[in-house]
């Protein structure tokens, strides 16, 4: 597997950055979570004076072979549905993409579905249409699972390249939520059974058959118990182009934006691979999905947003980006009591 | 006291609204907030189309003569430099106001000090410099009270008619967390101890000397009752402002943005005024100052942001904007199952 030279940022520096926020014109404090998301990206970026350049939203798209077990309501054929949705800006990523002056890159990881190639508004790196299910083999061969996490990397690289130093990562994949689930259960212990929640089955009709055909996969499950081992086995290639992603985001010294459940399970996947990795996370938003709330609890952070979203796609931790924005905003363009005469009167 | 001709939105357009709101390209719900956002918004504009235009924040500030007894650690000239923050664009209103597009209209209703009366980045509408203490008399003559409900009005339908459909309300008035403390405790019957908090002393050093006075001032208080003599007799200026602006905007049928604590007692009273002030109102933010929970949970509310801010000014609506903006975009911008094929998966 790829490696990624991630440190955690020099803490030098945070006392700088949390005397100018102090002396900003108001009481210590009273800007609650724009102090702390201030504090963060100042230390990511080891300035007072942070920024946020290019933004930019990757989507990556992928089909799952456990879909035959009628583990989601969903037909796989929505996966490929949602990604022309993409294409033609009517998603709900799209509209939040646009607002929030994010660039969109889309990215067929293994749709189950022949794209032209030639459309040059997808990024083709097909790895194969649908993982194997995972019920009684691994989802990924270890060459497929290297690859995708090569082609996480290479498309973060890009966008770094490009100018960009904050990056949020959202998916499409038909019963994605299996995988998290597995992937939640087995990186922490908390027992499957909290881990396993409705995906788009609302109503939660087919939840008790999902959860045993996924308490049957684990139980099935020989591999040797690594983090890679279980990844590529219970994984969709969209999941594991997004642990290449955010490690090497980490490596880049980028802002990683985190949005819902699956992306959760990916940076916790990515922080058993190097914890470093979570000081350049903010979560964005606290999903509806069963199971998104422990596992925030269990990485011990605080999402932005509560908006009983669960559609997926990036989709809330987009919606948090202009309180990071303001965070910014906050600590470059507020006067400090320095600056003008205000009785420093909240202390 | 001027009257509102306020009628709630004629709900016959909800199905509407919702049947498009449920053939958007995602699981039915799954847009939580943005979802009610929307429906509400298309309601009061009486349209499957909403839109915002020019938004606008109203900062009111005037002074307290209860100040003088020592409810407040954070001396009244704050009230003042505060306002030559504003103006200058340094303060945490000032960010948020550029970064969402809002024009900012700064009011001084009532500040004990004696502005440049040529200088026209302030709209001058003071009343007098700081109402009267309430510990042993009303904080402002009848007349006055008129005259601050005009004012709120006249700010507000001069946004109105430069085009605006939004508005936002902040104040900027020492001591202020104390008139909304007995506001609330006077209008929802709930405890005057459950209704005071810290306000900017957040260590909470005079939190019970600032009740005491509050219980004396409470206890003093021989009027008739009736909401108008309340306000009166314990408000702000740029309280009674602010109502008589929310009561002008849900008139006009503008978008009403709540921010905290004292905003929301600013609703309260208007509410009490005529209660269907509340269909045009979108709450914010749920703030750190004790009681503002209390009183969203009254008024059977729920903010869309909780970022532990307490500053005021009205930065807690400032930064739920994009949010509501979001709301907006979703409806308008996304494609329904009808004009692209996407399996309608999630009912």
């Amino acid at each position: 597997m790829l490696q990624f030279n991630i440190r955690k940022p020099d803490e030098g520096i945070i006392p700088q950055i949390q005397e100018k926020i102090d002396n900003l014109t108001k009481p210590k404090g009273s800007l609650g979570t724009l102090e702390e998301l201030a504090l963060q990206i100042g230390w990511i970026q080891q300035t007072t004076s942070p920024s946020l350049t290019k933004p930019v939203h990757i989507v990556f798209a992928a089909d799952h072979g456990i879909a035959e077990e009628g583990v989601s309501p969903s037909p796989q054929e929505v996966t490929r549905q949602m990604v022309f949705n993409f294409l033609e800006g009517g998603a709900g990523v799209n509209f939040l993409a646009r607002q929030h002056g994010f660039g969109l890159k889309v990215v067929d990881g293994g749709v189950n579905y022949d794209f032209d190639l030639t459309d040059d508004r997808i990024i083709h790196r097909k790895i194969r249409k649908a993982t194997c299910s995972y019920l009684y083999q691994p989802a990924m061969l270890m060459d497929e699972f290297d690859q995708a996490i090569e082609v996480g990397a290479e498309v973060v690289q890009q966008s770094y390249d490009e100018g960009s130093n904050v990056i949020c990562f959202g998916e499409m994949g038909i019963t994605n939520t299996s995988s998290s689930a597995i992937w939640m259960n087995t990186f922490t212990g908390i027992l499957l059974r909290d881990c396993v929640g409705a995906g788009s089955d609302h109503a939660g009709k087919i939840l008790e058959h999902k959860y045993k055909v996924l308490r049957q996969a684990t139980d099935n499950y020989q591999g040797d118990g690594t983090t890679a081992d279980v990844m590529r086995h219970f994984g969709g290639y969209e999941m594991v182009m997004t642990v290449g992603g955010m490690l090497k985001a980490a490596e880049l010294g980028m802002i990683i934006l985190v949005d819902g459940f699956i992306m959760t399970s990916c940076i916790l996947a990515a922080a058993r691979i190097n914890r470093d990795v979570l000081h350049y996370a903010i979560f964005g938003h606290q999903g509806d999905e069963a199971g998104h709330k422990t596992l925030l609890d269990f990485l011990n952070v605080k999402p932005i947003l509560h908006l009983d979203l669960r559609l997926g796609e990036g989709t809330g931790a987009l919606c948090a980006y202009p309180i990071i924005d303001s965070a910014v905003r906050m600590i470059n363009e507020m006067n400090s009591f320095k600056a003008i005469e205000v009785t420093k009167y909240f202390d």
